[in-house]
């Protein structure tokens, strides 16, 4: 799996009125067409008794592109999630499987809950299978029955009662194991490259022709996937972090030219770190992935810390994982040292901790400086109250979506809806802070940071968020319609 | 003020292809038409200067109505929030107060810091003045100068530094007061009646022709606020709302027959019952002022009980301090007490508390039945990550709207997008739980608890919801334009 | 059980050197002569195996007064906890039972886990009973096993797994149940009452000549057992205190003379008001059962509110619930109101908010008043970490007693060190806030409020001190010794 | 200072009856014997009005050892803390000033504000410095002047206001700028490093004949001092450790083979990883400075992780940052590693991480090993409600010493009472682990991990733990006296 992109499927598109498109998701009526159809069990549940309308309109799509002109074209919808009249699976008849891959995030236990319940509750589903430990355990581990009673209080715990891992996946193996057992329907959540992955799973089923839905629940601490409005587990993590800021904050500010320095959350993305950063008012200097950033000289970060340090005495920097990776790089091969051969460096807290001291200590200067890693801190605890709720409308959509016979699809919110929308679209491109958007402009004006940017880097930025819009802001990727679709703007003031 | 509505200002619509309607804010130079402008400082500004885009398009519009059909029309737009290229204030001319009305609400201090932050990094304003105690601060109470040092720190601290009040409402005296201290910019965070009111002293600024922005962010802790995606601090007060919950499950849990009732917020508005016990699965009943219901009988709330306690042993009430009050009335006419002269039993929690006790007392079934009432200390909290962040771009973009000469206008969030919102829009009816809707089901489908409806109550609240979804979502209010607006659907599964 | 008090037990006392004496437990051998004895198992433990002296010297005492003059009398003496080199029971013919009686109190989740945990891992105990929902579980309900692995993760919870209740104590009944059940450790958990009825069901034993060791672990929120240093859970209860005291502090802040009112527990003792204001410091004036107070007049608490409101704006009072009972039943049978129609007023919160409103709005001032009860939110919590601990040792010096076949005794630490104390002497008297103790003189001198005493107030006051400190404080109460002990001092600063 | 141990001053003694010892501390009139007293203020305090008895006992005196024989020796007393009948200092005269050293602790700012609000409220003193960035602050850095409104709210935020730092300790020139200053108060709050430079510092002041009272308020994290019963900030940090502790849980429960690894405080003790496991129970393996361990062969930490993964499936390690320093040191040896050029690895933590990797790659399996460092995020929390009662009693205790001209004194709590130490016994010996108590077989029998003991382990651990009791439980350190008292045993149950 890992590496090679899938080749890209064929877009399910539909053209309307003044602009309008719909990027479909598949449907396993695709490719069997004669299967048969029930009516969906939702309508005699007394819960949903009183509901206006149980179902959702089959007409009805979610547009993408929300900031408009008067009369400009309407641009890319997806479609809406929710529960079908008729759904392609009779109760008896599923049996699903939930896999989690990848790091943890909070949140991961309420999804497993929700899917459970969800089948149970709704649809009168009993048959549900845990895998274990990740893709590799639809072959090498045992399952696990999952029931409403199981999983009745695993939303208040960290982590994931499944297991987790990164890699494992073979596809045949995988696809072997779910037609071995006769699992029909396959939940994965996980991160772009479980995405990917669960992508690969879906074209192998077709291709056996089998009639299996699946279906994914992005998962993301870092809210690098693009296309959803966020990811779940994202506001928890923001706010676990304050905690580490706090604490850097008072650290810092306990001793004589002190700096705090705090290490987020953000391989490829510094979302956590940005949003940390906004919301505690705190810091003096952010860096992420997204904003290169350089040690030595005018605009240089020592500069900005010693200005910082003399004008206030102590300041708090937060770094996102991912930051300065090509500056490290560059440091080590300088000094003749192989990164790989020292793993411990490739941390970017520990490296940008061993510069400062050595940066200060040539020039004779006394800073304390106090290095904090809340990583694992961070990932462990359970979901805070918001991330719940949503975890409950992802798992909920995503079943619907299941039973109505969707399938290679991903469900996300989209502008405040819950949408069905095609694996590639969600894998093709990583959600990014854009360093040239007015969010970002308010995180620096917030700290007083430098930019650390070049004209050349700005000019390069606006160049890549230009080709970034494109591709997730409203634009579908096929090029047949594409002369139908306006560019569309970025997010701005959002 | 209080009660009267005001005359209903002219609404500024504009018409565009395929059914687009744009519902505009008024501006200052509706009536002042000859206002020099001047170029907007930030595009000076440091911070910015790698922006690619420093002001938003004047053109842009956020979609309200974003489900939609193929070629269905496409609803009511409002003018997107955002800095822009001229401003109709010179910094140095600015003379900005804010005020806080009405209850608590987590992210109060959070607002009031980004106001003045924004108003003074982004546009250099330093005249801000804090109207202190509500609306009567304006001609009772002495001011307070706010300086980006003085509020550093107050989003740390939960209530609000200005004080508040509810009432005191003088129209004249408060524009009196306005205009005799050169106030020009009028930023009022308050709810539903404090927003009214904005609306009121607006229609007298521009009788009396004063170049002062009159601008609102709505504050409404209940969520009780129609047209935007949700209120400040209503993330905060849920997550809060947890630990009542917790400690009513303990105690419930550890006695014979142990029932924990808890009270939460919600007058008119039962969101944060609805989504606290979303959250927590561990409620047995949700009881919110929208859905009518009854202590006797078949399909009664004693009946319910008696089959919780003897299913289970314990059982977790939550009900919101709305809910009931027609029961409670008529309960107390019946027992031939005046309510007015027994205001403690008018709390829904202590008469719920005092009935159940009653109820299983006459049954001689020995109950222990524990009321927690933790409203003022959800209030009290300073305001979680996501909220403060969420309170600095609203903060942010009224600032942007004000210093444009937008004027009579709230700030929101529709759909993900900031916007400025004409007052009449969030005032004219409360954004309520739709017990019609997926998403109370769904709660219902949680708790088990009956729906206490009659067949006529759930085609009521049906032809109640068509009213409001016309109002709320999408339609704009004026008929003039109505007939080129499709009656839109309600939220769906969001 | 309730109210008669049980005949006195025989103290069992030793004379020493220099004013020594110990004031022993009962042992089964007492009224069993010839029992065997059996070498302690834990000697073979291998987690024991590294310890210098696994056993302790049977002639530890502890000596109760600990504040001593160079020559004067070395008081009162307990036994000290401990495992004993020579046990009376086999662990295969253990069959204990764990009952928690009364209110909430976090902790007592850790206390079950570790007495089942003790006695298995140590003494490899296999048959520990449960007894369901407090005394009357003995004879009315059904009992569950208790392993290592059923309470593993009992002690993250608060509450008790085992279920409470008040009252229900059958002597007859729960002797009954125990000799035909077979249990010979019976472990309680409860107040003084259960306590209490604890020495009754031991006396009952002896007088049947069981060999069943009877055993208590003191527990009260209210820290209102005398002799020993503090119960469990109350640090846990006063840190969760601090909560309900910041959100009154915020809500008076907000508001025009604002009023921040907690009710804190303490029906007759208030060190949880006193502690939990100490530690605060934002408290104004802390109401307690063991200080009377007046409202009206000079130095009475309505003048203390009217001269803080003028001075600050705002104010929080902390009422303990027994505070004012005295004032409130006077005042009810002055309105010509029966209290026990009203029982919602004999709430001293409610009775006390409805006063002050009453005489402000006769003043015709304007307040703000918030009450706040967080009662149940601070009983229901888990234990904090030094709680944990505390448990812990607790349950382990118990279980360490009954082995070691002490009986008819309670564990507590004294001192500092864990001790088997005589049920009489936690059972005579209720320990209680000294307020003529620099302790109270420390928080009256930093909240500023008035003492509420008359001259007369103070003598009383003092006497009544006296009078204890005799009881508690190192003196045995068996007068036949009585003129070997000197008189001990109170605490002082302690 | 650093290094070099002051000479030891003669202690000052006094025996009684029955092995009774004082051990008490210098008085400013030991050596300016005529100088004037005064009533002490607090007499005519309205707050301490109703106390019984105002003052201390001049008599009282407080027994470190408290498990006592029948007719055994009474051993050392310490002089009880409190206020004395009469004063050394006027209040208009006092000049006091505080200084914070060392590393952060939960309690810092309790401490401070208690000093300021106790000289002020209690003795109406209201000349008090703020000494800045620790020892070197007295002659390099301004001084800030302290009010009990200044220090207002500091006892909810962590660290310390006034800065602090190591080292810095210039003897002549800090007792030169107390001279020059008029200093005649100086409260040090700082570890056992700190309390031997203030013993300096006095010795300095005595030499000089100059009329200041130098006092101590002993400050460690780790519990690293002796003879007190524990140091503040100590329930605060192992509380705080619990989140660690549950995130490793997490991490280590949601992989295969998931192994947590914590590092806590605690460079020469454990206190804070025994305790913080006691109060988890989640914890399979606790490694403290004072018992060596060992990673290859039977009996070995590799062994033992085998085992438990094997088990259990995953695990968590908690780790003092100061153990297995020997152990370090030999592997880095023999790796031809020299130590000091590889910092990174002397953290125990980083290395214990490195080292068990290899070992599983080695043997070819997989685990997930997640490494976690809260050290800085648990050192600067606020302190808990308990930390700030007993920060506010030990601050108040060191008050009423100074004012009452008692000098080279640090104030501790004894068995419960507070007491004036001489610096000398707290500062010749470290407080450490016994492990050849009874607690740490506790510990050693709830997470079931080896002893990593030899018997000659075994053996010279019983023979420092007898020297050890010698030092701190109870013998005075003048051999004198000490045929008078008996040894004493160590801690047991406690």
């Amino acid at each position: 799996m890992d590496g090679t992109p899938p080749p890209k499927p064929e877009a399910k598109l539909a053209a309307g009125e003044a602009g309008y498109v719909l990027e479909d998701v598949p449907h396993v009526s695709d490719y069997l067409p004669d299967l048969p159809t029930y009516p969906n069990p939702l309508q005699d549940n007394t819960a949903y008794s009183v509901v206006k309308q149980y179902f959702v309109d089959p007409d009805d799509t979610v547009c993408q592109k929300i900031v408009v002109h008067k009369d400009g074209p309407r641009g890319n919808h997806f479609r809406r999630a929710g529960p079908r009249q008729r759904v392609y699976f009779e109760p008896d008849e599923v049996h699903a499987c939930i896999v989690t891959c990848g790091g943890l995030c909070p949140g991961l236990n309420t999804v497993i809950r929700e899917i459970v319940c969800g089948l149970s509750d709704m649809y009168g589903v009993t048959k549900i299978l845990g895998i274990q430990g990740g893709y590799r355990g639809f072959y090498a581990r045992n399952t696990i029955d999952l029931t409403p009673k199981s999983v009745n209080d695993i939303h208040k715990r960290g982590g994931t009662i499944l297991g987790s891992s990164r890699g494992g996946h073979d596809t045949m193996k995988i696809v072997d194991s779910i037609q071995y057992r006769g699992i029909n329907q396959v939940y994965v959540i996980g991160g772009d490259g479980s995405q990917r992955g669960a992508g690969v799973i879906f074209e192998e089923v077709r291709k056996r022709g089998l009639k299996v839905a699946v279906a994914g629940i992005p998962k993301t601490i870092d809210n690098d996937i693009p296309v959803i409005d966020k990811s779940f587990g994202f506001d928890s993590a923001v706010e676990e972090a304050q905690r580490a800021i706090n604490a850097a904050h008072v650290e810092a500010g306990s001793a004589d030219n002190g700096i705090g320095l705090v290490k987020l959350m953000g391989r490829y993305s510094g979302f956590i770190a940005h949003y940390a950063t906004l919301a505690s008012r705190d810091v003096d200097c952010c860096l992420i992935p997204e904003s290169p950033f350089y040690l030595e000289g005018e605009g240089g970060l020592f500069k900005y810390i010693e200005k910082r340090l003399k004008e206030n005495g102590h300041m708090v920097i937060v770094v996102a994982e991912g930051a300065g990776q090509k500056l490290i790089a560059e440091n080590m091969k300088e000094m003749g040292q192989d990164a790989s051969g020292n793993a411990l460096l490739l941390d970017v807290g520990l490296w940008l901790s061993q510069k400062i001291n050595e940066h200060f200590k040539k020039n004779k200067t006394t800073i304390n400086l106090k290095y904090i890693d809340p990583t694992y801190m961070i990932r462990a605890i359970p979901s805070n109250a918001s991330d719940n709720v949503y975890c409950t409308l992802l798992a909920h959509s995503v079943v619907h979506g299941a039973m109505a016979g969707y399938t290679g699809f991903t469900v996300g919110q989209v502008n405040g809806r819950h949408c069905y929308i095609p694996f590639y679209r969600i894998t093709e491109k990583q959600n990014k802070v854009s360093i040239t958007d007015r969010m970002w402009a308010r995180l620096l004006s917030s700290t007083n940071q430098p930019s650390f940017l070049s004209k050349q880097d700005v000019d390069d930025a606006k160049v890549e968020d230009e080709r970034t819009a494109k591709l997730l802001d409203g634009s579908p990727s096929n090029p047949k319609v594409e002369d139908k679709v306006a560019s569309s703007n970025s997010n701005g003031v959002k």
